[in-house]
């Protein structure tokens, strides 16, 4: 071992941490904008948090860091960690991304962002595409420059898929969605011309918020989020943010005639913090100590959700304790009913409010529409015509206006073009693996009715949470699910709900 | 003018603004570790503050900024700025000040009241001085150092106390405080000797918790504090956090059978962010736009907890309001006997839960075993006897343990020498700004009797807080109050009530 490649790569991870924790600190700034900040201290936040971004920026693009990682790539196997592989590949791919893209670019993307944040809430709120349309021409265009620099094999918009799903390809996730909408919209068809419907207004009693808050947080330690290192706020726009080792927060919003927002919200939120809990400590700020995609973090939190949290083996242990949280409310309601009404599927507009079933399509929809932005095959003043003539033709509804149509999401005012498939890649990842988990796990079910998440979170941590960033999402998802990430689980899956429910296979 | 000086003085001020941005994020997480944190965060929470300390420090001894120090101060008349002089005089303070400390210094008394930290928590629990001893021998000798370093002009104790109260002396403060503790003695002994008491238990009723809350936030928002640009939260140790412009924390601790300590709690951390809210926001990282000195920042908190807050006046307005928020605990009891609760003279073995009178002494006590450890004059090791001997002689008390004694504060450990004098500067500040806001307000006792403190604050934010840092402590008090610091209007003050409620004077 030559000293001075250790050297280097210790002084490598030493600033990769240093980084890390920089940014942490502008984690606890952001959840604290989020919950606790008072209205006139906004402006501010946004100077310390600039502050920030200026200051971990200059780190990421530092030219020491390249040269320590061309010193360790040079010698590799002179290196004592068996995660070094792994580190300095991931580390030379945010290294080479940062400092591919001109100073310039950053800064006039961080002020048409901030600009079109604006623009887009008050264009929302009126209903007005046009008052939009300028800005998001401008953030297509840079983000087309963005792909230029940072270069692509296939495609632009591969280019910016990389950035939240590395290694993905534009080409690979969509032959994977055609297969899933191809099976998708017959499928809800069925259910609905079933004339099949849960109890109305079930989800919709009285739910006392104290209670509401009381019941997620029993569910969320129950799975095995851990309150000692964790915890659970109050916010408008609910997420899970890992600030560190030991400190993971966990967000939601409380409506007291809804039950399914807050409790599915913290279950989702609680798998993110599984995740987060379960990446190995000792190597935070890492590559290895990281979480591998937003697919695959979105897994994690859909797994949790939706596999368990709408599962008929989920509400044997908890519907008895959700009698017990809210008295009264589901008397003469059975476990069934209970689980018709949560597993509902119901075609709308807006996506944050979709079922387990349509939620994909509205991404399919947004990953067509994206792809043809960045390509250049779609202007951006046809946006609106051609969302709403997709989405008549995904849904067979016709959209009622551009605030429930291609205004609704916040997703492209803030410049994140490949953002979107991550979400329906996490309901496949989650079918895939709970699969996988069911197999290995021969006592699944049984334990999931008593309530108890040990085995399931073992193997969870065991197979994803321990790797960190080891395998890129495709490869872990091979390890762990023994194939490459395709849709047919998640179709059977539900196939299988849907026939429960509405009779229809 | 010449543009060099103006482009100088305009990057220091950048420069500045950056610093005290970057210790503000600091504030955030420090102010969330008193809150919200995790216990299985806190060790992280370490590595980021060190991070954001590291960094700042840095920057306040870059010697860019003794450069541009050095070509404001050389025309200062050419900048367009009435602060100017105040500015460059305190940051050349500051400035001159962080470059005279040793790297190394540094470095070894972070480390070791780090240590000490810990030492004391464990010591003072053990009631085992011994434990803590090396520790404090260890911090006394570094100050020592740091003294040297800093350099002083009477004794090493100046160069200590320089960085809290700048500009204050250890024998000018000794000499005030002496004329004090000669006054305060007999009009306490007069007190206890007179045989009055107030009715037994009056405050340790059942105050239910929700309403302590509700009262005491509508007490700080009567007298000002504006819950747009701040919040109240609850905590172990309470402080007040002015994070920044519109964003100042206040906290505090509820015992629902005791009702003084969150109310006047509050009141006290809503004196210290009536400050900071009204703190020149514009200039916001300048001296300019900081607060004085902790002497000064003290009168705030005390002006309205006790000049303001214990007063006859204030219970006109507030007594009313006091029974409605906890029906039927005060029934029977009259205005009188409840003042008379909240003023009563008690001597008693720790600082924090001293009276209005007692409480100087506690820190007269302090103040001279400070000047004689780091004057040289007393060991360490004999800091116990010597405690209990002047503890004898000030209140006439035998001190059971050091844990009620000398291991009482947490200031020692972090190498705070020189803060506890604050503590009673506050007090002789807000009782000679309260006389000078009396004179000058002929309507004071009416208004506050309404419970409309608009007149007082805007004499305060005239007087004090719009100043900022453009006088020192001694030039502010003449300035608003026409003559120096003394203790005279304390005295008289305390006389007063002593009189009212014990018939002594």
């Amino acid at each position: 071992m030559t000293p001075s490649t250790q050297t280097a790569y210790d002084e490598l991870l030493r600033r990769t941490r240093e980084h890390a924790t920089l940014q942490s600190c502008a984690a606890v700034l952001g959840w604290d904008q989020q919950t606790y900040l008072p209205r006139g201290g906004a402006a501010f936040r946004g100077d310390q948090l600039a502050l920030l971004a200026a200051l971990a920026h200059d780190r990421a693009t530092d030219p020491r860091l390249g040269d320590l990682l061309g010193a360790c790539e040079a010698d590799v196997a002179a290196l004592a960690d068996d995660f070094a592989p792994a580190n300095l590949r991931e580390l030379r791919h945010g290294y080479d991304r940062a400092v591919k893209l001109p100073k310039r670019l950053v800064e006039e993307l961080a002020r048409a962002t901030s600009d079109a944040h604006e623009a887009w809430t008050a264009a929302r709120r009126d209903d007005d595409f046009a008052a939009f349309r300028p800005h998001l021409e401008t953030i297509v265009a840079l983000k087309r420059e963005e792909a230029a620099a940072v270069g692509f094999a296939g495609e632009a918009y591969d280019a910016l898929l990389d950035e939240y799903e590395p290694g993905a390809t534009a080409a690979g996730v969509a032959a994977v969605f055609a297969d899933l909408t191809r099976e998708l919209v017959p499928l809800i068809r069925a259910a609905l011309d079933s004339g099949k419907r849960p109890t109305p207004g079930l989800l919709e009693r009285d739910y006392p918020i104290d209670r509401q808050r009381w019941f997620a947080e029993s569910a969320a330690a129950a799975i095995g989020f851990d309150f000692t290192r964790g915890r659970l706020d109050t916010t408008a726009h609910p997420f899970c943010s890992g600030i560190g080792p030991g400190d993971c927060r966990l967000t939601t919003r409380y409506n007291p005639r809804a039950f399914s927002e807050a409790f599915f919200g913290v279950l989702h939120e609680a798998g993110h913090g599984l995740y987060e809990q379960n990446l190995p400590a000792e190597r935070f700020g890492q590559p290895a100590g990281g979480s591998c995609s937003l697919g695959v973090h979105e897994s994690q939190s859909r797994l949790w959700e939706n596999q368990v949290g709408r599962s008929g083996n989920f509400w044997a242990a908890f519907f008895p304790r959700l009698r017990q949280a809210f008295p009264g409310t589901l008397d003469g309601v059975t476990p069934d009913d209970f689980l018709f009404a949560v597993s509902e599927v119901k075609p709308s507009f807006v996506r944050v409010e979709a079922d387990e079933a349509t939620y994909n399509l509205h991404v399919a929809l947004r990953l067509e529409l994206e792809r043809a932005l960045v390509g250049g095959d779609l202007a951006v003043a046809d946006l609106p015509g051609a969302w709403n003539d997709r989405f008549a033709a995904l849904f067979g509804l016709t959209v009622p206006s551009d605030r429930e149509g291609c205004l609704q999401d916040i997703h492209w005012s803030f410049g994140g073009f490949g953002y979107f498939p991550t979400y329906t890649l996490g309901n496949l990842y989650a079918a895939q693996l709970m699969a996988a988990a069911a197999a290995a796990l021969p006592d699944l079910d049984r334990d999931t009715r008593r309530g108890d998440f040990a085995g399931l979170r073992g193997w969870l941590t065991a197979n994803v949470h321990a790797h960190g960033r080891r395998y890129r999402a495709a490869e872990l998802c091979e390890r762990a699910t023994g194939h490459p990430l395709d849709a047919a689980e998640f179709v059977a899956y539900l196939r299988e709900k849907l026939a429960r429910f509405y009779g229809v296979c």
